[in-house]
Protein backbone atom coordinates (compact mmCIF):
# COMPACT_ATOMS: atom_id res chain seq x y z
CA UNK A 1 0.00 0.00 0.00
CA UNK A 2 1.30 3.42 -0.67
CA UNK A 3 1.55 5.94 1.93
CA UNK A 4 0.65 9.52 2.06
CA UNK A 5 1.18 11.82 -0.95
CA UNK A 6 1.98 15.83 -0.75
CA UNK A 7 3.43 17.61 -3.15
CA UNK A 8 4.22 20.92 -2.15
CA UNK A 9 6.83 23.89 -2.85
CA UNK A 10 10.30 23.50 -1.08
CA UNK A 11 11.53 25.83 1.31
CA UNK A 12 15.23 26.70 2.68
CA UNK A 13 15.06 23.76 5.07
CA UNK A 14 14.54 21.14 1.95
CA UNK A 15 18.19 22.61 0.19
CA UNK A 16 20.01 19.42 1.46
CA UNK A 17 17.24 16.77 0.45
CA UNK A 18 17.53 19.08 -3.09
CA UNK A 19 20.85 18.61 -3.21
CA UNK A 20 20.93 14.95 -2.32
CA UNK A 21 18.78 14.66 -5.40
CA UNK A 22 20.35 16.42 -7.52
CA UNK A 23 23.04 14.31 -7.44
CA UNK A 24 20.89 11.45 -7.50
CA UNK A 25 20.03 12.49 -11.01
CA UNK A 26 23.62 13.40 -11.89
CA UNK A 27 24.30 10.07 -11.42
CA UNK A 28 21.39 8.39 -13.15
CA UNK A 29 22.59 10.38 -16.43
CA UNK A 30 25.94 8.62 -15.97
CA UNK A 31 27.57 12.45 -14.99
CA UNK A 32 27.93 12.19 -11.05
CA UNK A 33 31.06 14.55 -11.46
CA UNK A 34 29.08 17.52 -13.30
CA UNK A 35 27.46 18.43 -9.82
CA UNK A 36 29.15 21.98 -9.01
CA UNK A 37 26.11 22.29 -6.83
CA UNK A 38 26.48 23.05 -3.14
CA UNK A 39 23.67 23.79 -0.77
CA UNK A 40 25.35 27.21 -0.11
CA UNK A 41 24.55 27.75 -3.92
CA UNK A 42 21.21 26.69 -4.21
CA UNK A 43 20.49 28.81 -1.39
CA UNK A 44 21.57 31.99 -3.36
CA UNK A 45 19.88 30.68 -6.50
CA UNK A 46 16.27 29.05 -5.21
CA UNK A 47 15.73 32.79 -3.32
CA UNK A 48 15.75 31.12 -0.06
CA UNK A 49 18.33 33.61 0.70
CA UNK A 50 17.13 36.67 2.04
CA UNK A 51 17.80 39.20 -0.85
CA UNK A 52 18.57 36.86 -3.33
CA UNK A 53 16.91 36.53 -6.47
CA UNK A 54 14.64 33.08 -7.02
CA UNK A 55 15.83 31.72 -10.65
CA UNK A 56 14.14 28.61 -10.59
CA UNK A 57 11.39 26.84 -8.28
CA UNK A 58 11.09 23.24 -6.77
CA UNK A 59 8.31 20.93 -6.07
CA UNK A 60 8.97 18.25 -3.83
CA UNK A 61 6.77 15.22 -3.85
CA UNK A 62 6.62 13.19 -0.33
CA UNK A 63 5.33 9.73 0.26
CA UNK A 64 4.65 9.94 3.96
CA UNK A 65 7.40 11.72 5.61
CA UNK A 66 10.15 10.46 3.02
CA UNK A 67 11.10 12.53 -0.14
CA UNK A 68 10.31 10.79 -2.85
CA UNK A 69 10.76 12.87 -6.23
CA UNK A 70 10.99 16.13 -7.42
CA UNK A 71 10.65 18.78 -10.43
CA UNK A 72 12.54 22.02 -10.52
CA UNK A 73 11.21 24.52 -13.39
CA UNK A 74 11.22 28.24 -14.14
CA UNK A 75 9.09 30.26 -16.40
CA UNK A 76 8.82 30.38 -20.15
CA UNK A 77 7.96 32.82 -22.51
CA UNK A 78 5.64 32.78 -25.77
CA UNK A 79 6.16 35.55 -28.00
CA UNK A 80 3.56 34.44 -30.95
CA UNK A 81 1.08 33.78 -28.25
CA UNK A 82 2.53 36.48 -25.15
CA UNK A 83 2.11 34.03 -23.26
CA UNK A 84 4.24 32.83 -20.02
CA UNK A 85 4.70 28.71 -19.88
CA UNK A 86 6.67 26.49 -17.77
CA UNK A 87 10.34 24.60 -18.46
CA UNK A 88 10.72 21.60 -16.26
CA UNK A 89 14.59 21.54 -15.91
CA UNK A 90 14.78 18.49 -14.00
CA UNK A 91 12.19 15.48 -12.95
CA UNK A 92 13.34 12.68 -10.54
CA UNK A 93 11.49 10.26 -9.01
CA UNK A 94 13.80 8.01 -6.88
CA UNK A 95 14.10 4.28 -8.30
CA UNK A 96 12.91 2.87 -4.86
CA UNK A 97 9.42 4.75 -5.56
CA UNK A 98 8.76 4.25 -9.12
CA UNK A 99 5.86 3.03 -10.91
CA UNK A 100 4.03 4.40 -8.21
CA UNK A 101 2.59 7.52 -11.09
CA UNK A 102 4.70 10.45 -9.11
CA UNK A 103 6.38 11.55 -12.27
CA UNK A 104 3.06 11.92 -13.48
CA UNK A 105 1.41 13.69 -10.08
CA UNK A 106 4.51 16.06 -10.75
CA UNK A 107 3.66 16.57 -14.10
CA UNK A 108 -0.02 17.23 -13.67
CA UNK A 109 1.28 19.31 -11.16
CA UNK A 110 2.73 21.59 -12.79
CA UNK A 111 0.10 21.38 -15.60
CA UNK A 112 -2.02 22.93 -13.48
CA UNK A 113 0.19 25.79 -12.44
CA UNK A 114 0.86 26.45 -16.35
CA UNK A 115 -2.67 27.00 -16.40
CA UNK A 116 -3.59 29.08 -13.46
CA UNK A 117 -0.92 31.57 -14.67
CA UNK A 118 -2.71 31.52 -18.06
CA UNK A 119 -0.25 29.91 -19.68
CA UNK A 120 0.84 27.95 -22.92
CA UNK A 121 2.75 25.35 -22.35
CA UNK A 122 4.94 22.79 -20.36
CA UNK A 123 8.22 22.11 -22.23
CA UNK A 124 11.12 19.96 -21.02
CA UNK A 125 14.32 18.12 -22.66
CA UNK A 126 15.17 14.44 -22.45
CA UNK A 127 18.49 12.43 -23.14
CA UNK A 128 17.88 10.48 -26.54
CA UNK A 129 19.18 7.41 -25.19
CA UNK A 130 16.05 7.49 -22.52
CA UNK A 131 13.58 5.86 -23.99
CA UNK A 132 11.57 4.77 -20.93
CA UNK A 133 11.45 8.18 -19.86
CA UNK A 134 10.28 9.50 -23.79
CA UNK A 135 7.53 6.68 -24.06
CA UNK A 136 6.31 7.83 -20.63
CA UNK A 137 6.56 11.37 -21.87
CA UNK A 138 4.84 10.40 -24.89
CA UNK A 139 2.07 9.02 -22.73
CA UNK A 140 1.09 11.89 -21.19
CA UNK A 141 0.44 13.78 -24.25
CA UNK A 142 3.98 15.28 -24.51
CA UNK A 143 5.08 15.72 -28.48
CA UNK A 144 8.31 15.40 -30.02
CA UNK A 145 10.11 19.21 -30.88
CA UNK A 146 13.44 18.02 -31.61
CA UNK A 147 12.71 17.13 -35.54
CA UNK A 148 11.89 20.83 -36.34
CA UNK A 149 14.21 22.53 -33.76
CA UNK A 150 17.89 22.24 -32.55
CA UNK A 151 18.76 23.82 -29.21
CA UNK A 152 22.15 25.71 -29.36
CA UNK A 153 24.21 26.23 -25.73
CA UNK A 154 27.37 29.03 -25.41
CA UNK A 155 29.10 28.12 -22.13
CA UNK A 156 32.53 28.36 -20.70
CA UNK A 157 35.10 30.10 -22.77
CA UNK A 158 32.83 30.98 -26.01
CA UNK A 159 30.44 32.74 -23.47
CA UNK A 160 33.40 35.11 -22.33
CA UNK A 161 34.81 35.65 -25.80
CA UNK A 162 31.05 36.11 -27.31
CA UNK A 163 30.40 38.65 -24.02
CA UNK A 164 33.29 40.95 -25.05
CA UNK A 165 32.43 41.42 -28.43
CA UNK A 166 30.19 43.74 -30.14
CA UNK A 167 28.55 44.91 -26.95
CA UNK A 168 26.38 48.14 -27.02
CA UNK A 169 27.09 49.01 -30.31
CA UNK A 170 30.59 47.97 -31.04
CA UNK A 171 29.77 45.13 -33.32
CA UNK A 172 29.39 46.76 -36.25
CA UNK B 1 28.13 54.33 -43.64
CA UNK B 2 26.53 52.59 -40.73
CA UNK B 3 24.61 54.55 -38.11
CA UNK B 4 24.70 55.03 -34.71
CA UNK B 5 24.11 52.08 -32.43
CA UNK B 6 22.19 51.39 -29.34
CA UNK B 7 20.74 48.55 -27.44
CA UNK B 8 18.78 49.36 -24.73
CA UNK B 9 16.08 47.04 -22.68
CA UNK B 10 12.42 47.68 -23.92
CA UNK B 11 9.96 50.45 -22.14
CA UNK B 12 5.98 50.01 -22.27
CA UNK B 13 6.07 52.46 -25.00
CA UNK B 14 7.93 50.11 -27.51
CA UNK B 15 5.19 47.64 -27.48
CA UNK B 16 4.15 48.46 -30.51
CA UNK B 17 7.62 47.60 -31.98
CA UNK B 18 7.86 44.80 -30.67
CA UNK B 19 4.60 43.63 -31.84
CA UNK B 20 5.76 44.80 -35.50
CA UNK B 21 9.12 42.59 -35.17
CA UNK B 22 7.01 39.16 -33.40
CA UNK B 23 5.06 39.78 -37.22
CA UNK B 24 7.47 39.77 -39.28
CA UNK B 25 9.72 37.13 -37.25
CA UNK B 26 6.84 34.70 -37.74
CA UNK B 27 6.19 35.63 -41.61
CA UNK B 28 9.98 34.69 -41.50
CA UNK B 29 9.94 31.45 -40.15
CA UNK B 30 6.65 30.82 -42.12
CA UNK B 31 4.27 30.88 -39.68
CA UNK B 32 1.99 33.89 -40.14
CA UNK B 33 -1.10 33.14 -39.10
CA UNK B 34 0.51 32.20 -35.50
CA UNK B 35 1.50 35.23 -34.10
CA UNK B 36 -1.84 36.10 -31.60
CA UNK B 37 0.21 38.23 -29.62
CA UNK B 38 -1.47 41.90 -28.88
CA UNK B 39 -0.02 44.65 -27.38
CA UNK B 40 -2.27 44.25 -24.97
CA UNK B 41 -1.44 40.75 -23.93
CA UNK B 42 2.36 41.94 -24.77
CA UNK B 43 1.64 44.63 -22.01
CA UNK B 44 0.00 42.36 -19.42
CA UNK B 45 3.32 39.38 -19.85
CA UNK B 46 6.74 41.58 -20.29
CA UNK B 47 5.84 43.53 -17.18
CA UNK B 48 4.94 46.77 -18.21
CA UNK B 49 1.32 46.52 -16.49
CA UNK B 50 1.70 47.99 -12.96
CA UNK B 51 1.45 44.78 -10.54
CA UNK B 52 1.39 42.38 -13.59
CA UNK B 53 4.89 39.65 -14.11
CA UNK B 54 7.54 40.27 -16.05
CA UNK B 55 7.91 37.01 -18.00
CA UNK B 56 10.40 38.03 -20.37
CA UNK B 57 12.90 40.60 -21.17
CA UNK B 58 13.42 42.41 -24.28
CA UNK B 59 16.41 44.36 -25.65
CA UNK B 60 15.62 46.42 -28.94
CA UNK B 61 18.36 47.56 -31.30
CA UNK B 62 18.54 51.26 -33.09
CA UNK B 63 20.54 52.06 -35.95
CA UNK B 64 19.86 55.99 -35.43
CA UNK B 65 16.16 55.86 -34.44
CA UNK B 66 15.19 53.10 -36.44
CA UNK B 67 14.38 50.22 -34.50
CA UNK B 68 16.64 47.06 -36.57
CA UNK B 69 16.59 44.11 -33.94
CA UNK B 70 15.32 42.70 -30.85
CA UNK B 71 16.18 39.82 -28.59
CA UNK B 72 13.39 38.18 -26.31
CA UNK B 73 14.55 36.26 -23.15
CA UNK B 74 14.23 34.81 -20.18
CA UNK B 75 16.35 33.45 -17.13
CA UNK B 76 17.24 29.70 -16.87
CA UNK B 77 18.65 27.46 -14.50
CA UNK B 78 21.32 24.92 -14.63
CA UNK B 79 20.77 22.40 -11.61
CA UNK B 80 24.04 20.99 -11.88
CA UNK B 81 25.71 24.16 -11.47
CA UNK B 82 22.97 25.76 -9.52
CA UNK B 83 23.17 28.85 -11.82
CA UNK B 84 20.94 30.99 -13.59
CA UNK B 85 21.50 31.55 -17.41
CA UNK B 86 19.47 33.17 -20.24
CA UNK B 87 16.87 31.44 -22.82
CA UNK B 88 17.11 33.68 -26.11
CA UNK B 89 13.23 32.90 -27.02
CA UNK B 90 13.31 35.45 -30.52
CA UNK B 91 16.06 36.70 -32.25
CA UNK B 92 15.29 39.00 -35.01
CA UNK B 93 17.35 41.55 -36.95
CA UNK B 94 14.92 43.30 -40.13
CA UNK B 95 15.97 41.74 -43.41
CA UNK B 96 17.40 45.69 -44.20
CA UNK B 97 19.84 45.83 -41.12
CA UNK B 98 21.26 42.45 -41.79
CA UNK B 99 24.61 42.16 -42.55
CA UNK B 100 26.49 45.05 -40.04
CA UNK B 101 26.82 42.53 -37.14
CA UNK B 102 23.69 43.47 -34.97
CA UNK B 103 22.89 40.10 -34.44
CA UNK B 104 26.19 39.37 -32.70
CA UNK B 105 25.66 42.42 -30.81
CA UNK B 106 22.57 41.46 -29.52
CA UNK B 107 24.01 37.79 -28.57
CA UNK B 108 27.24 39.49 -27.14
CA UNK B 109 24.96 42.03 -24.62
CA UNK B 110 23.17 39.17 -23.87
CA UNK B 111 26.51 36.47 -22.96
CA UNK B 112 27.48 39.88 -21.13
CA UNK B 113 24.48 39.82 -18.92
CA UNK B 114 24.83 35.95 -18.15
CA UNK B 115 28.19 37.18 -17.00
CA UNK B 116 27.09 39.91 -14.80
CA UNK B 117 24.51 37.55 -12.96
CA UNK B 118 26.77 35.24 -12.63
CA UNK B 119 25.50 32.65 -15.01
CA UNK B 120 26.18 29.48 -16.30
CA UNK B 121 25.03 29.45 -20.29
CA UNK B 122 23.18 31.56 -22.73
CA UNK B 123 20.79 28.71 -24.94
CA UNK B 124 18.30 29.09 -28.05
CA UNK B 125 17.15 26.76 -30.12
CA UNK B 126 16.70 27.30 -33.95
CA UNK B 127 14.74 25.93 -36.92
CA UNK B 128 16.35 23.17 -38.03
CA UNK B 129 16.24 23.94 -42.13
CA UNK B 130 17.80 27.62 -41.41
CA UNK B 131 21.19 26.96 -42.16
CA UNK B 132 21.80 30.57 -42.78
CA UNK B 133 21.26 31.26 -38.93
CA UNK B 134 22.73 27.50 -37.67
CA UNK B 135 25.95 28.58 -39.25
CA UNK B 136 26.25 31.88 -37.92
CA UNK B 137 25.51 30.49 -34.25
CA UNK B 138 28.72 27.93 -34.58
CA UNK B 139 30.83 30.85 -35.85
CA UNK B 140 29.88 32.67 -32.34
CA UNK B 141 31.28 29.52 -30.54
CA UNK B 142 27.39 27.81 -29.86
CA UNK B 143 27.33 24.08 -29.77
CA UNK B 144 24.69 21.77 -31.15
CA UNK B 145 22.69 20.12 -27.90
CA UNK B 146 20.42 18.47 -30.35
CA UNK B 147 22.26 15.41 -31.15
CA UNK B 148 21.57 14.18 -27.11
CA UNK B 149 18.99 16.35 -26.40
CA UNK B 150 14.97 16.07 -27.49
CA UNK B 151 12.63 18.97 -26.46
CA UNK B 152 9.30 17.62 -25.78
CA UNK B 153 6.34 19.87 -25.38
CA UNK B 154 2.75 19.84 -23.86
CA UNK B 155 0.10 22.19 -24.97
CA UNK B 156 -3.44 22.85 -26.07
CA UNK B 157 -6.05 20.12 -24.92
CA UNK B 158 -2.80 17.57 -24.43
CA UNK B 159 -1.99 20.28 -21.54
CA UNK B 160 -5.33 20.87 -19.73
CA UNK B 161 -5.76 16.66 -19.67
CA UNK B 162 -2.41 16.36 -18.27
CA UNK B 163 -3.18 19.44 -15.61
CA UNK B 164 -6.60 16.95 -14.28
CA UNK B 165 -4.45 14.20 -14.07
CA UNK B 166 -2.52 13.00 -10.11
CA UNK B 167 -3.25 16.51 -8.67
CA UNK B 168 -1.80 16.47 -5.26
CA UNK B 169 -1.57 12.91 -4.53
CA UNK B 170 -4.21 11.93 -6.67
CA UNK B 171 -2.16 10.10 -9.20
CA UNK B 172 -1.61 7.29 -7.45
Amino acid sequence: MAGQVTVRAAVASDVPVILEIIKELALYENEPDKVLATQESLHNTLGFKEGSKCYAKTLLLYEDDKPAGMALYFNSYSTWRAKPGIYLEDLFVRPQFRGKGYGTTLLATLAKEVLDIDGARLEWSVLRWNEPSIKFYEGIGATDLGKEWQQMRVDEDALKNLAKRGVFGDGK
